[in-house]
């Protein structure tokens, strides 16, 4: 920990309660995306964990996982306390997850510094995140308020949300602090290429780092709702004890994302201005862009390929053996074969529907 | 039987010797093409079968196959005595497994005459292919030579060979017999419609009659060589008994194909004009033409498609879900999934050179 946040214990929360369906056949109900070897032959949620390590104590490292994968996520992550796998019964969006651990905190290290990340980021530079993580810990307590990791953009990604910053504050270890002006929805291509030459704009990673105190004051202000359901949870909790409490209370909790109900009307809100490699990998077309590949493409597993280009080769069991394919995706595991041109991949969801109708629920 | 060839018995040779690659990974060295269920549901072997039955007894239906597939043979058309089912040590073409059949057949039934059939061939109406092989059979008898089924081409087709024939000699059955004048190589395009136009071709379809004597007469002429070692094999047969006489012999038969060795150099040879829906299904890019689909294309087994253009898309195990391909062809087996476009298809040999060159041999 930084010298400005001593005698604050600092947690990393890990959001991996995904539960998408964009990496069928290889995502399943019973293995999310964030369970996916899509790090180097490890699971992104292991990598992420992984990183954070040398910054969090495993004791103070927690996983927000969905009540279906739990055991998944446990087995994943023998180097947590059980009791560190927290399971919604079902997902409830981000301020849920977030409000339910910081008022778990609130209880336990009143005085905590959580940092916030999903599971399901690649990030090849570790070290660059915990540098980045510790100076956004230490804005959060040292300046109070809510604080989100601004990537700077390199190219004009309409794929992602933006922030506007202002003028540097002041600097955090490395890295600059700015005051947030405002959250952008994703942009259109023009839009984009304005935020990358005004050099104000930041990519909102979805990480975050606050005191407990802080984002219970933040929630409680502007999602009173999610507030009351938060409180009654955990006063339920301390009499039917928690799992009966999570079961009765948490699918009522008000679902809305952290970014929508919290960061876009909190204030102060600063954004930590940080440079790494980052992709958040929304589809088996981003992963050829997030993994390193060769003109062929992105093979994983047991592939064969003559002549493949710009392709996507994923084998979870047969051999996936291909000629001559341009610009495709071929995902095959041992019941299951996905083919799909990369620029059609968003619509391996009504794929995927299409089987739900059909009740091949075997295969979802 | 008709009246011209009574009291000759009538035998079918049906050829289920190969063991090509084109299908891979459907087709492996344990289940070749013949083998596969390409004819609606039963393999291509058991529809030739089934189709020959109303002309000639099971007990007079020979199949000549591979020692590696004679089981899975027999299983296939328990309907045959087991001794009817013959298997080639090695395959050593078309003109060995004929005069290795002829032989025999000099022995036990030497008046016979023998319709050979390829094994791998789709031919929805048998009725048509039992009166065209009657008629063959017909001039095979009173003709003496040998017939070969001429199909009138319907289109100017550069994938077959074909034969040039005279003014018609005579009629047998519905069918009119010519003498042929030459055997042509796969032409290129203008010369299939040089061919196509001139009416005075025919395709070589493969089908052929003779009688044993004839068949047996001409191989001795055009292909001593072959003959000196069936004669031999033979011999050898009686005091080594057949299997031990074969595994010494017949891998040192004269490799060549009964249309080159034999059926170019004889005199007379008399094709039967014929008309009916055929295709020789060479390779996954055939399979869309010979069998019926939509503009969606082929779909075999267990197959979700969403978008699917002119595509042939098979499963034989898992799930093929596929979205927005065209002109693709994707085969999955529990082990192995091809995917190729279909222009590419000739290159699944090169592939399947490849696993071999890589040891995975449990893939062929």
């Amino acid at each position: 920990m930084t010298s400005s946040s001593e005698g604050a214990p600092l947690f990393a929360v890990v959001m991996a309660g995904g539960s998408g369906t964009r990496f069928w056949p290889l995502s399943r109900r019973s293995r999310p995306k964030q369970l996916l070897p899509f790090a180097g032959g490890r699971s992104l949620l292991a990598a992420t964990v992984g990183r954070l390590a040398p910054l969090v104590a495993p004791e103070r490292t927690l996983v927000v996982t969905s009540a279906a994968v739990r055991s998944a996520v446990r087995e994943e992550l023998p180097q947590l306390p059980a009791e560190n796998i927290l399971a919604e019964p079902e997902g409830r969006d981000t301020a849920a997850c977030i409000g339910w651990v910081a008022w778990r905190l609130a209880r336990t290290s009143p005085s905590a510094i959580m940092v916030v990340v999903p599971a399901d980021h690649l990030i090849p530079d570790g070290s660059a995140l915990r540098s980045a993580l510790s100076a956004a810990a230490a804005t959060a307590y040292a300046r109070g308020g809510l604080v989100t990791l601004g990537l700077r953009p390199t190219r004009p990604e309409t794929g992602f949300g933006y922030v506007e910053v202002g003028e540097a504050v002041g600097t955090a270890g490395a890295h600059r602090v700015h005051a947030v002006k405002r959250f952008v929805e994703k942009p259109d291509r023009a839009t984009a290429q304005q935020f990358l030459d005004a050099g104000s704009f930041r990519w909102n990673s979805g990480m975050f780092a606050w005191t407990v105190k802080a984002i219970e004051a933040a929630i409680r202000e502007h999602l009173p709702e999610l507030a009351s359901g938060l409180d009654l949870l955990m006063a339920t909790a301390e009499t039917d004890g928690e799992a009966e409490a999570l079961r009765r209370h948490y699918p009522s909790l008000q679902r809305i994302s952290v970014d929508f109900g919290v960061m876009e009307k909190a204030a102060p809100v600063w954004a930590v201005s940080v440079e790494f490699e980052w992709s958040d990998v929304g589809s088996w077309g981003g992963l050829a862009e997030a993994l390193p590949g060769s003109g062929a493409g992105v093979s994983m597993g047991d592939v064969a390929a003559l002549d493949a280009e710009r392709s996507v080769l994923v084998s979870d069991g047969p051999l996936v053996a291909a000629v001559g394919v341009r610009d495709l995706v071929v995902v095959a595991t041992r019941d299951a074969v996905l083919v799909v041109p990369k620029d059609q991949v968003q619509r391996v969801k009504e794929l995927v529907e299409l089987l739900r109708a059909a009740g091949r629920e075997e295969l979802l």
